[in-house]
């Protein structure tokens, strides 16, 4: 089959063949790969920035973000059957630890991350996955139609759910980048909340967009913004900030916009975080760490999903085209999430 | 009456005569102070580090740690009447904005902090206060044997109170620092879950006392301590790191001791914490803020300390000896709280 | 002024002349009445079943559903001004106790019930209430259009607001009863979950009228409608059924159409729940009451409200045609809520 | 192998000899059996009472509380090894379901109860469960010591577990029966809460061993019991209620005794609860389901037996001796619980 292997670091990726996956495992998953997902995070992995923390050994297939159809199951699988449509899990996880005996699959303690860690991913015709990484569809819903759900979605919807019990009427919440995950979490808050959204983007493009999936108000990140956010909060700050950037001095702004007795979700990646302990005491403020989310929430999300109440622009591009879908992705040249469609 | 009066910041405060405060407005209590605790914060205060934040207008008495017996009243108090034993919430509050309401009474859009904030303290004969800080303790209990819970008490029991439902069997809770607050919390750890307890601190005395009072185990902070502490957790950390120090270093090490999934909690100040969000988002981890506590928290350390399952360690002076309690602290000599005693 | 009074049980009220309030107290506040909702409560009082539970001296003056203007307020009150638009929360409490200071005022160990405790009622020009029952409004609020909230409306949203961390997507909720509480609890589920709502009623009007207001699917109560919320569910019945009747079978057949390690919240009253204890843990049920709200549950209503995210369907009367109002809500005759107006 | 083999309804069970299980699929696990709990749950199957609800084929093997070592496993299998000392989880659960998934197994939609469901259960050589249900113990762990947790003890923990939200200090937690898991869930209560604990029950020698346990107070059931929890709490009853029994009346006293806003805990069975709503929704009162646990609540219950904080008392019988110890546990002769040995 066709794959899109990494051979070496700051190189591009080459398609090329290899031999088809199989199931070995009594758990085992062959998935017919119906969409994979471009993400940034595949730029990083080119660019070598998580070659220390997930060690792959190159060439492997990249490709964290994948939704199809079941080709071939193991004999202990009975969750799922040949044909079935399903979304998957971007962590399979062993369903025997703590973590995932508590609902934390992600913190599984014999986790792995296909496309990331040293496992073959999705950007390709075939996937090795497990059969608790599958959440079965209905069988109406294209894959390429909700693949970016498997990484993007979950990861907005997980830090969402988690901030819901902070956000009741009176509330606000501000969201730091209305990208990728961003325009997913306003979809997110605006189903599960009645909080003041207020939206803050370098982008006025993307914050039109947001009014459209529920921004109550948006701010145009142009150096006055964390001002503006106070203001707009009567010089109080937001009881949750949720950042989608967290890099680029965004992170101790998005601190800075929380209220008293406030949390400041941190979603993206990239910056550090300078903050005296006195300003965390004084005013009793949490910091919240935020990765990837359960096997649920991302059940729960395609339960909104196919109710029409989170959409995704998608662009498609054949598997053949891998390489420009990377490249249009690194020039800010894709509206919404670029998709690989085999 | 005499008071310990702050005149100007970098001198020593004056003990002098000033007229006793009276029963003003309805809501309004003059307690007969009992006990007075010394704080470090009353060093800071005079060290002038409080100015910008309290702006208090010199010279005013300090003293933010007080218990005693109710003295006068004013017309609409119900909750206590004269001649009642009581110690005192640091922050009088309002009852009627969203965070009292909700039963955060350290929110209090219009709390005060007499000692610290531009209102006379408790170092003195009398004090004056309200009635929703008031809590009625047994008759038979003497306040100088309790004021230190008035605030050091308050901060560890609630940070505690935070973080009990993380506490499950088979955890593990670090404590930085068993000094004043750390021994009431190491007590209240013991007391409200069974964690396992391991407490660091630089002084070996201290952590004697530390496996008295309930720790598991103990860890001399030498250098070599964010290892110790990994190693005796499998190289993973503890589920909730309580931070008493927070400053010098502290900081970093709590955030590092703390395992995936965790919980850093915030207590002590001084210190700039510096993290960088990947390290926060790939571990998932929390900083939590706090500070003080909640009316109920206090009620709630009160039951402990008079079922005995909180103890302090005092040491008395008169309140004429101000001064030496407040030199003997500075000079590291007071084993345990001074406490003033009328 | 002119007031609403009952003299005997099971005779009409009277509308007669009684001395206006005044403030006495230093937190007592006088509400000039700008609109009283007529509650089947009132008939209830009427008919005695309050005498025994609540013993007032009789005259007095009914009503516990009250909006309308501040007229004279006490010395220490803070909150509101002469002038300022409010709702009243129906149970002015003490503030100090440890339910008030744990956010819980209707669990007040202090706390009456004007207009149906031995306190006079807001059927009438004025009434006389107290600080921490004032709920302040943006003035160009009309009282008459929200009062319905200040009892019906309050105890809908208190019991939605518990039962959302149950209500993920994905889940079901069963509401009994579409009328004055049943239609305000349906468009809280609405702003506040994505779960999804099936309403049953036995009045095919009051359906239509949930459709429109939020409800996924409706089940007209006709014998046969605990079957079909079961088909509608699998067999397994919803994770929650908030129950507006509970009375008349419907106790029973509610917690019959409640799921597995699902809750059965009880807010209407009149029946009496008989369960086998083998029922109950073999499936793990709960069975939640709930009773009125608190004062913050208040306030996050009427936010909704003043965002049009939950409308009522009020009648207006003026205040001499209470009477008529009463004998209408007894026949059957008033859609939505008869409201008083002076 | 020798089993004990239920062959008829109201007769006793048969030993005899059966062949071995094998582990046929690859998440099989075959336990050499160290101990098996003899619980009335075992009367009661016998006497029929769970046939028309398990629908057991007979005959079978009962015995549904075991430890002991690992045996065989099948090729999956990755999380215990033959030698392994093990406590069983006693329903083997899928860890595909959205309960596995949340953290309880015991509401799996494809769990089973081996002894009472249609499945050979442990008091028997060898027993057959799965990988999901194998807690790993120390090595140095006798089985015997700790079989009767697993059914008898995972129960009491959930329950303590679910209640240590609600009792802070300050709080009442009334017990009723201090038999075979009320003793368990006293110890689970003072190791996990500083609340005040009352235990009623009919038998002063049970209420001895309470006292040793933990209890703060004991009340013997004999008709004015009600009161005197009423009594001790200052007439407001106790803000938890566990009530190990449920039956006979105790499931309607023990609603009686909880306070306003309290919750009433069933865990025991048998009895019928009948309760006017208007009692529920007049003090907002909480009834609360119980069954079983979940596996990580079996896992750390184990933490707090390891280190000494619930101890059982148990008399060893050999298995051989199961009708002895059946015959003996029916005729009230067992104290603590009866084991077999093999």
């Amino acid at each position: 089959m066709k794959a899109v292997r990494l051979h070496d670091y700051h190189q591009d990726p080459v398609i090329e063949e290899v031999p088809e996956p199989t199931a070995q495992g009594p758990l085992d998953v062959v998935v017919k790969v119906g969409g994979a997902g471009v993400c940034r995070t595949d730029l990083h992995i080119i660019e070598g920035q998580w070659a220390d923390a997930m060690q792959p050994a190159l060439p492997y297939t990249i490709g964290h973000e994948n939704a199809g159809w079941v080709h071939e199951v193991g004999s202990a699988v009975t969750n799922v059957a040949v044909g079935d449509t399903v979304i998957l899990h971007p962590q399979p996880s062993c369903g025997l630890c703590r973590a995932c005996r508590a609902g934390q699959d992600m913190h599984c303690s014999d986790g792995y991350f296909p496309g990331l860690s040293d496992n073959d991913g999705g950007m390709a015709e075939y996937l090795l996955t497990s059969a608790r990484a599958c959440v079965k569809l209905d069988p109406s819903t294209r894959p390429q139609d909700v693949a970016a759900l498997a990484d993007a979605g979950i990861t907005a919807y997980h830090a969402v759910r988690k901030a819901v019990p902070l956000l009741h009427p009176g509330t606000t919440c501000a969201v730091i980048g209305a990208g990728g995950l961003g325009h997913i979490g306003i979809q997110c808050l605006a189903a599960l909340t009645a909080t003041r959204i207020i939206v803050v983007d370098r982008n006025p493009d993307a914050l039109k967009l947001a009014e459209q999936l529920g921004a109550d108000q948006t701010v145009v990140a142009d150096g006055g913004h964390v001002d503006q956010v106070l203001e707009l909060t009567d010089g109080a700050g937001a009881e949750v900030v949720l950042d989608f950037v967290a890099e680029q001095g965004a992170e101790n702004e998005g601190f800075a916009m929380t209220r008293r007795a406030g949390s400041y979700f941190v979603i993206g990646y990239g910056g550090t975080l300078t903050v005296p302990t006195l300003d965390i005491i004084s005013t009793e403020r949490n910091i919240v760490g935020n990765i990837v989310g359960s096997y649920n929430d991302l059940a729960e999300l395609m339960v909104l999903a196919q109710a029409g109440k989170v959409t995704l622009h998608t662009k498609a591009y054949p598997l053949d085209g891998a390489l420009e879908a990377l490249h249009d992705l690194d020039a800010g040249e894709v509206r919404g999430r670029a998709i690989l469609v085999p």
